[in-house]
């Protein structure tokens, strides 16, 4: 967040260095805080949409436990951490739960608290299809405890004041989206890629997306949410506050634009076709190349920036299938290579006349390259970018090792295949509908009046023991011939033995 | 709504006893009642996703109809019955139509709305799929013109003045989503419950929601709402209406966070599950506990207060089915129950210098328990919960007894089991998807190149005469061979004459 | 916009007579704005559900590039016609890309961008279904270099200045709505009807849009968004914004209630049923209606004007078909002739107390009949209203005639029948479901663990030139016999030789 720029006063908490008597800086905080949120549907949306029909309930469950998880510890002790009375700029050993709220300590839990909500999800995306809720619950709170707190603390304290230029990032380019990206590559790799993503053979399989529509809509509440996300930093600090918000509006638009028409064009000149899911993530990968200097640079850099970072986007696919390593939904390059463009671009496009504006300070302010400035900026840049990427890759490198080593991080082969969805013996998520691996599952004689039917005595884990996926078309089956899990047979493999999920109206107790 | 607790100079409407000459605050509500209205998509995505496929279209017909049926009654009497000059503490009686808008009563008409709509839509959930649209209608203009704004008109007149603590509502935990559950719950009982769903064997059936995406889309949107639902009141009155606006925002996050936990960690503990649904609705469970004392309450009790909403819930629920009460969408609990933590629970945590903060008034403040008050706070709002159950139950009762006595209430038994859809001779909602209870209706070579198909003079009453359902695959059909309805037969029953509806890509005039 | 009323400072640019140091108004502005944008998901859902599903993902790419395109053109050179320096009250001749932008500039690019987003959109929903993508983004560019910002000038200068009434156009009836109705009416008469629209032996025929839900939350997210729409422009100027504001959003959501209301009762009185499709269009011709005098007119006057709305929508659309015109989401209906009601009813609702309030001048304001006023301002505006028509009109005839003659316009009818998607080799928009035309195409023994598959060497051109229609089930499939392209064939008719679409998995390099 912008907050990382903001001048420490060393006697107090940071977060009481802050002055919103200012009724409308205030109040401005608080709504764009709000549309901030409305990157949370969208994501949800967007992720949804991004995954196969079998995995939905899943990644749903990510998207919604991961903003309880982390607005529990980001209450109780992650936002002391960040904003509290620093500990020689290490750590904030203050505001733990809230206690006595100010306005200025509130009104910063609950910006900050939307920042690290999108933060936290961008992982879900890189784990998707494959990994169990359990490890990514425990993610999400180490996510809000460390890597973010510490993120955002450290931005404040020691890169804010120890050199001759501030480390700089607006709205979060580092304290959200690096880190996101950085914890989501980590992950991807220790998770290993979905099954049949890289054959042995040298084949890749793409998995598609189940509802494009989701994918697009998504995305366009996701652009709506930057405008949230980008414009609240602006009345953090600062003698004129709404001009530094018009100006984050309007780069953020002009670098959306900038990296979604370069994506298409480079989609197009490579397959002679528009590719919209491509285009969608054009738009996310923009959006994250100016978070961190939104409000730093002239409109038609907005723009350059975006092409970069569209242009970033687009190979850093290539680059990480390169690798044969298998992030569902991309979120490793649109959040973390699309933030450095940003990062590193401060060092070359950021006017101190702006940052001035946004960001006042005695000392520490310099230009990038284009506003005459010397590398200095791009140093403290690229310190930053190290640092931060040092904390949140080691973090995770733990994390996510600890958590394959304890067998808590993917789900076995079988329900993989199956869908993630049937291991938590969720009910489908489309019932009412024919699914393109259901019509072999429907039962016989299901088209005559499928009545509703629970499987006596059936509680969780016995369902489990009982399960196992029909070889030949991989409908998951109860075991053994006169089971008592169900009556009715795989239409396809009567062999097969009992079926009981696919059948629509079953009934879940 | 807050409204509930501020202070009426006797001289004037009460519309008029506001003050928003300071911009700021002017702007503000208006806003953050703008974000209220995000709750209606939030809702309509709800409840949509809750329904069966079947039932989908005449969900949606209600979530629309009530906005106009709401806005139209609010408009010409309901808001002057609300917030005009008071007669006795009974009945406003000026502001009707908004003659002479001034901006105090143009801002609280368009505040309120937005209140009065969330409030209305409860019950169609609990109505679902079985209820008549005319049903649904007659029950939404008596919302408008009865329940809530005498609800509203008591709260600010008598239950606020008449004792020596004032009756506590910050944002409609009773004015919204207790009279809206109360409703629901009345309308659940009198309806009886859908056709299979409690059997006379002692079974049950659940019938699941179509769309787990909608279903968890929706509630994030609801969330999202609530943002707007529990701040825009804190903009009413008071000398720091950003202070108390913050409050808001962060214990309406802490009880949601609390609420859901709760759920998820109670479902998990009874099906070694993670339930979406159980936990989508924990959210909104929360954010009903809450909303009563969003302001008045430090930010741990807010959590400690979305913990026992979420109890609340879950047990709740098990309650009405024990009742064999069938609410398709859980309305009167999370609506009904959970508001009552919220309001009981401001004679337990609600402190003074908080209520004082956002409703400043001479006399009639008065801390719960937690904050060392006496019974007192608790008395008054067990008379005001009692009060307004009263109300809201009693023309409920009536008001659904007529319509079930003319024959308005609920539909016919084949039209329930065929889908409302039909009944309404709506086109499909989703034409081009094969649907569970689809394939059996596809007509005979509909596979080779269906061509649009327009029953020659068919009128719509005229169809409903010509429909019946097959018996063996309760598909809709049309009567008699030979009939000019169509010309496709109804492929698992042939015996079963001319089918109409399943056919696809069918012409509706 | 309602910038159509603003005073021109002459010896200066449009957008620099404007003033926005008061920091209320320009933080409302911009909140305001950015709701506007909300409409941007509202009309992807709208128009996505209200297609067919094989043309969804063109729907969606259309509604996104659209974006794009406008921004960039916006931002280079459109906005500088539209508020830059008068050359002769013609065009604009400074501001382009924004160089030294105020934030009255700044500010007014990024409002104005949000309505030029939604006037661009219009047009996508009445060419759907057979226009060219390539087409959609020429017509974006024309309409963000002329039309748009032409109209905005002159609506800002002569027509605010010559005559001795004002034009009157608060929030952008002709300027956005007027504008992309007009030319939707002149895209859908170009193009022409859709393949079995209108057959030549009289009979018609309709295409069901393929998802309700889509239609009916997306209608509800443009109704959130003109709120944003119509209250926005009230910040623009004067000395009591907010109770302009105030008035706009009570008189938007009257309108919208007076207009679906209409609409609803009108439907079934036709057809004794419950329209949900016309009472979803019926929101947004109400909304259209009042947007030209939001805030110029009491309350029930704005439900009287949504009455009006909701009659000209429902008897246009009879009308567009009664001249065989197929404008499939009826564009040019619900915003072309409504907005008519609005500014023709300007003339005739219009107080001038209202006016003076929310655009002060020194003259040139009027009232309508119903207030005391003559003629005069009916005159202007019927005026105002020819010019914007004809400019409107003879671009867009000249563009979609040379886009028709260049054969860019409209995809060939093989495409059509096949669906849009197919045409840019998009992936499928919902692979995981079965489709109502896909069981033909579901290759033999598919059901059998389907594999992912790659086609050897396949680039686009090359499957495109391989591609043809199954002639009995149109089914796309690859030509010729022992065709690289796949080995699974068409399950109802072998003969038809291979087919690679159908299949789910399959890989799109």
């Amino acid at each position: 967040m912008n907050t990382t720029e903001v001048i420490l006063a060393p006697a107090t908490s940071i977060a009481n260095s802050f002055d919103f008597s200012n009724g409308i800086d205030g109040v401005a905080l608080l709504v764009f805080s709000v549309i901030v949120f409305v990157q949370q549907s969208g994501f949800a949306s967007l992720e949804a949409g991004g995954v196969q029909a079998k995995n939905v309930y899943n990644i749903l469950l990510d998207n919604i436990v991961d903003k309880l998880i982390c607005s529990l510890c980001w209450f109780v002790l992650g936002f002391g951490f960040a904003y509290g009375q620093s500990f020689h700029g290490f750590v904030g050993s203050s505001h733990f739960a809230l206690t006595g709220m100010t306005i200025e300590a509130g009104l910063l839990w609950f910006f900050s608290l939307n920042f690290l909500l999108t933060s936290c999800t961008i992982v879900s995306g890189a784990l998707a299809e494959r990994a169990r809720v359990e490890a990514y619950v425990a993610y999400a709170a180490v996510m809000s405890l460390v890597i973010f707190p510490f993120t955002q603390h450290w931005t404040q304290t020691w890169l804010a004041t120890k050199f001759s230029c501030r480390y700089l990032d607006f709205a979060g380019g580092s304290t959200v989206h690096l880190i996101g990206g950085v914890a989501a590559l980590v992950g991807c790799i220790i998770i290993k890629p979905r099954t049949g993503r890289f054959n042995s053979d040298g084949t890749t399989a793409v998995f598609r997306g189940h509802n494009i529509v989701l994918v697009a809509t998504g995305s366009l509440q996701l652009w709506l949410g930057w405008y949230g996300f980008n414009i609240a930093p602006a009345f953090l600090q600062g003698d004129n506050r709404t001009m530094v918000a018009v100006r984050a509006a309007v780069n953020t638009t002009l670098s959306i634009c900038g990296s979604s028409l370069t994506t298409l064009a480079l989609l197009y000149w490579r397959t002679q076709g528009l590719d919209l899911r491509y285009t969608c993530n054009g738009i996310l990968g923009g959006a994250v190349a100016i978070t961190a200097l939104a409000a730093y640079v002239e409109p038609w850099y907005a723009f350059v920036i975006g092409v970069l970072g569209g242009i970033v986007y687009v190979y850093g696919v290539d680059l990480v299938e390169w690798f044969r390593i298998d992030d569902p939904l991309e979120a490793s390059v649109v959040h973390g290579l699309c933030s450095l463009v940003g990062l590193l671009g401060a060092g070359v496009f950021a006017s101190a006349a702006y940052v001035e504006e946004s960001r006042p300070a005695p000392s520490g302010i310099c230009s990038g390259f284009a506003h005459g400035g010397n590398g200095m900026q791009l140093g403290v840049q690229l310190l930053g970018i190290i640092v931060i990427t040092m904390l949140a890759g080691v973090v995770s490198l733990v994390l996510f090792s600890a958590l394959q080593w304890c067998g808590y991080l993917r789900v076995e082969r079988n329900w993989e295949i199956a869908g993630l969805d049937r291991m938590e013996n969720a009910p489908p998520a489309y019932p009412d509908f024919v699914l393109v691996n259901g019509p072999s599952c429907v039962p016989e004689g299901a088209a005559s009046a499928p009545k509703p039917y629970s499987p006596p005595g059936s509680t969780r884990p016995a369902w489990r023991a009982y399960l196992t996926l029909c070889p030949p078309c991989q409908c998951l089956l109860g075991i053994g011939h006169g089971s008592t899990l169900g009556t009715v047979v795989c239409k396809n493999h009567p062999c097969c033995d009992v079926i009981w999920w696919c059948h629509p109206m079953l009934t879940y107790v």
